[in-house]
């Protein structure tokens, strides 16, 4: 049950949107930028440093929900994602993105984790300066987004399938279509 | 040193606001509305919620600067500010406030970390809903910041005197003038 009260027919993030209007423009102004916005990084592969780090936190609700994206944009699909979440040593994913989610983990244990190693490793396979600082950037959003859902006890989709139709709505419409429909 | 190649003669959060304007709107929008936007907790309060939080992570700039925005904004000044930063349960902050820094505290070990208890808490001092909703946010907010200044090995200010200087322009002008006068 959530910690204040929240429309409980909205489960996670969503509902706090709606809680808060004023903090909620910001909110999904930079989700926008950050996923979607202009990057090296391609939209897929930004999904799922966000899905990942979400797995890592143990936010159901943003490892579903960017899970689902990050399976709608690349090629691996859900498997991948899946795949990503259970062993990233074994996942199908190149040298680089493995570097690059290794990079997010550490951001998720804590900014000062991150180590001349990590860098060193993702520069080795080929990442820029704008690829460390948007996979970092991404992973440090993703500790927030997390903190806020499950800090203050959002609710879970009663149907899990939910992903799927709000990834296909986020991946057409953007993140700000969050804002005027739950 | 810095993880990718910042302006040398920046320190902490500025440098990455310069490196990428992109995401420095976003940012900075973000805390404003949470720092300085229409809210039933005090902008000292907010600002020691802020401080509280980074100087938890070890975020070194983000605890100094934030510490001195909350230090020139409450009538306790710097001292009140160390002690919450020593030793928050031998503070001489409300019982309120303290009740809403172990949320924050909580939220900084994880979101799933905010226990029924930590509101119970809160409530039984008379925090209400938004309340509670800002801390958390707050809180959350700062996991990010932390991790973002922390997580690209941005350096310090040369003289810690500087954080008062900062303090002094954002508690003045906002957090937009750190778009313009890093």
């Amino acid at each position: 049950m959530p910690h204040i009260a929240l429309d409980d027919r909205i489960p996670g993030l969503p509902s706090l949107l709606a809680f808060r209007p004023e903090t909620a423009g910001p909110l999904v102004a930079l989700a926008e930028t950050l996923l979607r916005g202009e990057s090296p990084l391609g939209r897929g592969d930004r999904e799922l440093i966000a899905s990942y780090v979400s797995e890592l936190n143990g936010c159901r609700f943003c490892a579903g929900s960017h899970g689902a994206c990050a399976a709608a944009q690349l090629p691996g699909g859900e498997d991948l994602v899946q795949q990503v979440h259970a062993d990233l040593d074994a996942a199908s994913v190149s040298p680089k993105t493995k570097a690059l989610l290794r990079i997010a983990a550490a951001v998720a244990r804590g900014g000062r984790e991150v180590a001349d190693a990590h860098i060193t490793a993702a520069r080795t396979e080929g990442a820029t300066d704008m690829e460390i600082h948007d996979t970092v950037l991404i992973a440090a959003a993703f500790c927030m987004y997390n903190r806020y859902v499950d800090g203050l006890g959002t609710t879970l989709p009663p149907d899990p399938a939910i992903y799927t139709e709000v990834a296909k709505r986020l991946t057409t419409h953007g993140y700000k279509s969050a804002l005027t429909r739950p």
